[in-house]
């Protein structure tokens, strides 16, 4: 897909290029959160990043799937929305100085992280539904659903766990 | 605030490293949503993308009242997020040709955008009820609010008002 070439004609092309946005997104997670892993102290937010990980990888494998529903070879197109969500991620975390502090930072970004996919799958759903592509949307139903589920686990951890308490006692 | 200088130190330094991110965000969309309105056909989706150009300088505003009682200059901090956001948003405007296919991609892009912004309010306020900041957690709720409901609003805009049906078909 060249720039500018006016490659997307169709909704069933627009379809394929998000799907594309998303799998090079989930690749770009998939390579930085071990760094953020590395980053973390808290016991809770270090294992659910990790979880994170392991699920990130297999949502990857759906999308390989859904690829292959429509006849198409797995690929990714340039996304600068993850690559400014991640860059911004770790400049912040180069930023903060207390590991408490940065503990609340990592959360934050992981959960715009997060926004962004829940934002992505439900565009994917509604466009693939309209499309009558009933084969794919269970897969990315089944991301979507990870990705929320991992957004409240986030929000449990900053809220239950202790995380901005600590950081900010 | 340098680049890797350790400058956030405390929870309150980074809540107000996250609110010079929003108010950056919030400018950026500002100036970014004429363009998105004028590639816009639907007049719902033109009606509601214009709404929320107020909605934003709104927005801003109660921003500057945060700033205020927290007793600092209101300030933006480079976000590379909103940028990589609006750049995507741009180059896939670029890339379609239908029009019909192009209001599609817009909800879709102003949707990743919402989202990015409901996280970063969402988080905002988690920071500021731990610190105390009562006084501001109502403007940044507000500001929250909005976004869900400019969200909500561009999801009946593609599904019952025809947008997504008429790209498809």
């Amino acid at each position: 897909m060249g720039l500018f070439s006016k490659d997307i004609k169709t909704m069933g092309d627009l379809l394929l290029h998000g799907l594309k946005d998303i799998y090079y997104a989930e690749h770009q997670i998939a390579s930085s959160l071990p760094a953020m892993i590395d980053k973390a102290t808290n016991r809770d937010l270090t294992k659910g990043l990790q979880d994170h990980l392991i699920e990130t990888r297999k949502q990857i494998e759906r999308l390989d799937q859904v690829f292959k529903k429509l006849g198409h070879e797995p690929r990714g197109v340039d996304c600068p929305a993850i690559d400014g969500l991640i860059k911004e991620a770790n400049e912040l975390a180069a930023e903060v100085e207390d590991k408490e502090v940065l503990d609340v930072a990592i959360v934050g970004s992981a959960q715009a992280i997060e926004h962004y996919e829940i934002a992505r799958y439900g565009t994917l759903i509604a466009w693939a539904e309209e499309l009558g592509h009933d084969d794919i949307v269970r897969f990315l139903t089944t991301n979507l659903n990870e990705e929320k589920a991992a957004n409240t686990k986030l929000n449990t951890v900053a809220m239950r766990k202790g995380v901005n308490r600590k950081a900010a006692s």
